[in-house]
């Protein structure tokens, strides 16, 4: 018997999506206000799924107290309060848009859960648009 | 790398259950205040699912603004405000149930994505029941 | 020692913006698409506000039990899934705006609620758009 | 052409998680606050996920009022402001994790729903904790 | 200037509505399955709504650090996962009906918050019912 | 009669806690992370709140569009998408806090809305943190 159990977290961040390739002019062009080189931010919200058998002693797939802190030590507090494009070594190469971020942080904790689980990644850039990776 | 985008929209409309192949008493009998023949409504959310290759180097599946702009072309200009049953010609032959909205909006919507994208569409008819249409 | 005990309810209705001294033409003009002669709907969610003394026995200001009655019987029982123009009374005179259907709910709740107790009724036509109304 | 169709529904429950083979202390070990003997509790928030064929006619893929009545006499008259450990019988042996009682939900709404129609239960424990399950 | 600054935490607890000077068949009668001896429980959600001057210089009414702060040690260390009638003090005494968890939250963390500042408190004891206390 | 009618809007920016007047190492020894010198962001969410006389015939406060357009206009064009410390000129000498931000929308919409109407802004700054200003 397979569950998946979800958990939220949340991080603010500044970030701006710009393609170092492109000019200035072209980044705005293409990306609009979203490409303000002054940045602009959010308060990003994720969703950890972790699916996986439920252990038939203690009832559980994963212990929640591992998942709330491998969240916390990789996700939280490397992105909390951070300019992205400035601080996160991974979008120094990479443009940060929702969809980049969440496969970021989806490989980030895939090497932190056991590969009999399967793990998905949603991240809400705003309350209306959010993005989901699942590793493929 | 697949990645599922959504995006959120809304709109609100008149609507009753009515089905025109049976009685007036019938439909009531069956339907309940749903089918009351002065109509009833719903503030109406959708959520557009876009799943598909996040491209190398924008980072994005689909463009944001497009996904808005047919959203708004395609679904609220036509629905807002409107009374589903009186004013949509889809509806003049199909039961506005939650259910059917939900393949209306994903076969008008599906014309207008890549087909290499996978397209789910979510119909929230109140916060307590909503539907969920991915093609099959 | 005063609390205020605040409940939500929901129902679900057609309208329209209509004043009947003006041309449909003006109705059309000043209230745009909110005057379709066809009709549009909402669900509308309320919170009645109750405030007044803690019982220094039961701990209550007012039993929770009757509050939902009352909002049953006078309120959700009358105006859900039904036609506000057309179908209820004090609405053939009376536009139904959030700002008159809130007054509405507000004049229908005072009859029932002691008049030791104070009463305010938040009305949201949709998630972005309420009012508010405390009896003067 | 088949369509998921949602519906919420609430209970308020206490429990503990405490597991009977280990002692008090092992338990408190593990689950830490949440095996307290006196018990603490949640407001769980559930949403039954029913996917079938949309009838031609009717444009339903489950009768609603049906649905709502079996989560109601099934779920909610058995759950409600109920003690899952002392109260629960199936809880006398299985610990009242959120997956054990997502999959005892699960079992129960399975007797009751056609078995050519998929059936998924989600379960809120918290707004930042929850649970999936869908039968294996 | 004065403006008012808001904080929402939360507590998962258990409780029973039960007064000692009445039989138990009498809180059967007058709190039904609310009284339920063997307990049930809730995901608490308070806001605390503290109101002031906004310093000239820093620009904030209250250090948000030390709103949390308080907020976590004289709150939710103290509720959080307990059974309020069985193991806070001031609930052996009054029943914990959301108004009096509202006011003992209160009356506790007013003691902690300068009194040129004014304080209330949001209880909701589910998303349907809330209470709210200022102190008088 | 005067009923109080509430719109919603949102602004993404970027901003970082900061006062001139201090030292870098002093802004971050009081301010923390919400001061990093390269900025963080926020999802902010507004709520203008206009209380006035509800019109006898038209059954409004105030009209909608007008009020949606001066929030667009004054507000949402102004600081969505940007930098609120680099590009706001009132935030050079003001630090923008969740408090500053409210008092300068406040102010800003003040002269745009008829005086014999009372306004009021709340503005959150996460879900979890919020403020409100009424002009006192």
């Amino acid at each position: 018997m397979k569950v998946t159990v979800s958990r939220k977290a949340y991080f603010n961040a500044a970030h701006r999506l710009y393609i170092k390739q492109w000019s200035e002019e072209k980044n705005l062009n293409i990306f609009g206000k979203c490409s303000n080189p002054n940045f602009h931010g959010h308060n990003y919200e994720i969703i950890v799924h972790v699916k996986g058998k439920v252990d038939e002693l203690t009832g559980i797939v994963i212990d929640l107290k591992y998942l709330k802190q491998i969240i916390k030590h990789e996700i939280e507090d490397l992105l909390d309060h951070k300019n992205l494009n400035l601080e996160i070594k991974y979008f120094k190469e990479v443009v940060p848009t929702a969809e980049n971020i969440c496969i970021f942080i989806w490989n980030t904790l895939r090497k932190k859960i056991d590969n009999n689980k399967h793990l998905s990644v949603t991240l809400f850039e705003t309350p209306r648009n959010f993005v989901k990776y699942s590793g493929n």
